[in-house]
């Protein structure tokens, strides 16, 4: 698809300007995904800098039928935000925190704003936005929506969907949604906004957000855990969510490989002198002084006195707590040198853990004789990372080329528990074929109708969804 | 509207003995809104026992174009539920608790299910479900899910939609949406169960759900305060809220009058020696044993160091506390014998909730002068109950007749703080007109789409929302 010129001329003359680039170097880090994955092209950029450019910019392309993708920080990794010929609508200059409010625990910030800055602003009115990931100083509050974000607290807090009380956007034949709204009751309907919420850009374009804040916790505590199987893990966890009414914040799995991995490659050390087929991150956190600190020993007694542990060790301090952490979130970076490594987005409901990850781990031999599972993540929500390691010294080219059929083993095994697909980084332009394998026709069938419906045109972020 | 003679024999047929009834015994509890506001009528009771039954009933309905209303415990106040010639659909048949799983903290009812059921199926497993409300015993999960059902916890739970891990339901067309997920990250697409919750019966049959457990507290702290204004109770509610570190789980305003028509007509006594303008009601509740009660204990003092307090007394009992929440839950029985009563089901911004207070007393004594207000609730979550009695001795028919400009003059006055006209209850039959006055037309717009494009035939409870 090409955009007329005319559309081209009427999206400049909205935008004025400042607001719109044609300049390949301006373009260039906009039309290629972060780890070089996939590359796109555009005929223009468009940088609206308020609600009324934005809904401009959809209206005139609407009225021509000229497609649009929208584009936030950039740090997608299912191909949801790389134009392919499409007007490339970036939200980087909707970059204000509009109100910050600890009366109504709101933060009201517009959709080009990074999550990092949403942390500085809720902690400037000593309030907390118990959101967290990897890609915090790039990812933006539209994107982190569009995508219904997860990380590594939702155990607690949910994902970016629980977060959100109101959303401003532009739908797609260029009207205004004015929901941003900073109610925590209202019952007027459908919500749309949470249909917007991940959406990937294809119902409209997130402008601004209300969202909610919380109290910071006085106190933190955090301990590594050994123990003999994911099924004792997954016991403990209910256990100690049982023990500390719900103060667990984090419950991070890590098996054998993974703290090897992280040894070898990156010098971290397993703090056990015996090697635990199983190791949990466990982090409480609670208002009292002190509390998180008692809560986590409640905790580790019970699961000591349950036969569900094997060893543990209590941080002691901030940098001990950070070394814990360490090993949890080097567990890529350890993988990395081990040449090719298969990687994908399942969940599964919590108590299918053990079964699933047995199950899969026949699947991935089956394929892959001598291939290494790493598998670590959030036990809490069902979200393990269940990355596969090429067999060592073995063949990358040949493990490579068996990448598409392991994800589609993996996949049947998650769906075959209930599990998703996609847990935190949508389909994008990536996934939807996969997806819809697992999806029942009647579900489609009203996705499609409801897209169809908002967008008849089909001019949001065209090629992704379904 | 009127079922053809085939369709009710295919109903019937489909449902099978003890699936269906015409007696006018049965069907009357039925037909009538619970208060006996609304009446109805329907040319058949279908009582489906099963997933398959529902979607048969819905299905041959669609083909005929034939209209459904669903009906849950027939609990709800905007007339959602009451048929006018419609099939009535009841999910009372629907009521086996299907799986109840510490390791997932879930809870798989049909929509026949009660509250009251839920809260006992939680309770079994260690687990608790933490939504309540006066109508538990008939109030269904079915209803609870369509109407996104509030009470007294939102403000640390959120309302029904942020309890629901998964949905089962009937589509408008009869297919079956098999959304049973027990997921707590799933990102594969819009979330349809979002657009269920809240649909008020509009998009299909929620024949079943997945809900989210909780741990059960160790323990809970109940206090009244006694305060001089509304901002002052707005205030420490964020000052409660940090000092607790989120334990907070319910803050209840109770104004003046309200102490005093609970002592004149429930004979209630106010605990406090000198007479408050407004009361408090805050309850924590916390892991550890003894915890809540030091952290109520910290937010009072707090409170008093403020100057946001005049006065407290602290629950020494679980009897102690019964009584302080009888005056709180007495408010509305205390304005029975007041005579006429408006009331309504606004909410507002936390923040603003003084400022409403105020301007929407001003409202009602330009309207009825000497009308008194008796406001109570959740400050929290900003749905304050804003009743309003009729002037002492005053002309009880003169202020019926007034009572639909009464309610307008308060709608304007919440909508004006970016409020809501209903927090709690939707919109049933009774509230649309009213509803789209503050609705924008892209918002009216975008639902009825949405609507369409699901319900072409419109045949799900098409008197009810837009």
């Amino acid at each position: 698809m090409t955009a007329p010129t005319g559309v081209l001329d009427a999206l400049k003359a909205a935008l004025g300007e400042g607001g719109w680039s044609q300049d390949p170097d301006r373009l260039a880090p906009k039309l290629v995904e972060w780890r070089g994955r996939w590359r796109g092209s555009t005929p223009l950029l468009a940088l609206p800098g308020d609600l009324e450019q934005t809904a401009a910019v959809v209206r005139i392309c609407a009225q021509a039928g000229v497609a649009i993708t929208p584009q936030g920080g950039n740090t997608g990794l299912v191909n949801g935000q790389i134009p392919q010929g499409e007007i490339l609508l970036s939200t980087e200059r909707l970059n204000r925190v509009r109100d910050a409010d600890p009366s109504d625990d709101v933060l009201v910030v517009e959709a080009g704003v990074t999550l990092a800055a949403v942390h500085k602003a809720a902690a400037r009115i000593g309030r907390r936005f118990p959101l967290s990931l990897a890609s915090e100083g790039s990812a933006t509050v539209g994107g982190l929506i569009s995508t219904n974000a997860g990380g590594v607290q939702v155990l607690r807090y949910g994902t970016m969907r629980d977060l959100v009380l109101g959303i401003e956007a532009v739908l797609p034949d260029g009207s205004v949604l004015p929901g941003l709204k900073r109610l925590r009751k209202d019952n007027t309907g459908y919500d749309l906004k949470h249909l917007l919420i991940g959406a990937e850009g294809t119902l409209g374009v997130v402008t601004a957000a209300a969202l909610k804040l919380f109290p910071v916790p006085a106190g933190r505590a955090t301990a590594l855990c050994g123990l003999g199987s994911a099924a004792d893990a997954v016991a403990f966890l209910a256990l100690a969510k049982t023990a500390t009414g719900g103060a667990v914040e984090a419950f991070e799995l890590i098996g054998r490989t993974g703290i090897e991995l992280a040894a070898r490659n990156l010098g971290l050390r397993d703090p056990f002198s015996a090697p635990h087929p199983w190791c949990v991150l466990i982090e409480t956190a609670a208002a009292e002084a002190g509390a998180a600190e008692r809560l986590l020993e409640t905790a580790l007694a019970e699961g000591f006195e349950a036969g569900l542990l094997a060893d543990a060790v209590v941080a002691q301090s901030e940098s001990q707590a950070a070394a814990l952490w360490n090993l949890r979130e080097g567990q890529s970076a350890a993988q990395k040198p081990e040449g090719v490594v298969w990687k994908n987005d399942i969940s599964v409901p919590v108590s299918s853990i053990p079964a699933f990850l047995q199950a899969a781990d026949a699947a991935v031999q089956a394929l892959a004789p001598g291939a290494r599972v790493a598998a670590f993540g959030h036990v809490g929500d069902g979200n393990i990372h269940y990355n596969i390691a090429q067999p060592p010294g073995g063949d990358g080219a040949a493990f490579e080329a068996l990448r598409d059929a392991g994800a589609r083993a993996v996949n049947d095994v998650a769906a075959s528990f209930g599990g998703s697909i996609s847990a935190e980084h949508g389909l994008g332009a990536m996934k939807p074929a996969e997806a819809a394998r697992y999806k029942s026709e009647a579900e489609l069938a009203a996705q499609r109708a409801v897209r169809a419906a908002l967008d008849p045109g089909r001019i949001m972020n065209p090629r992704v969804l379904f």
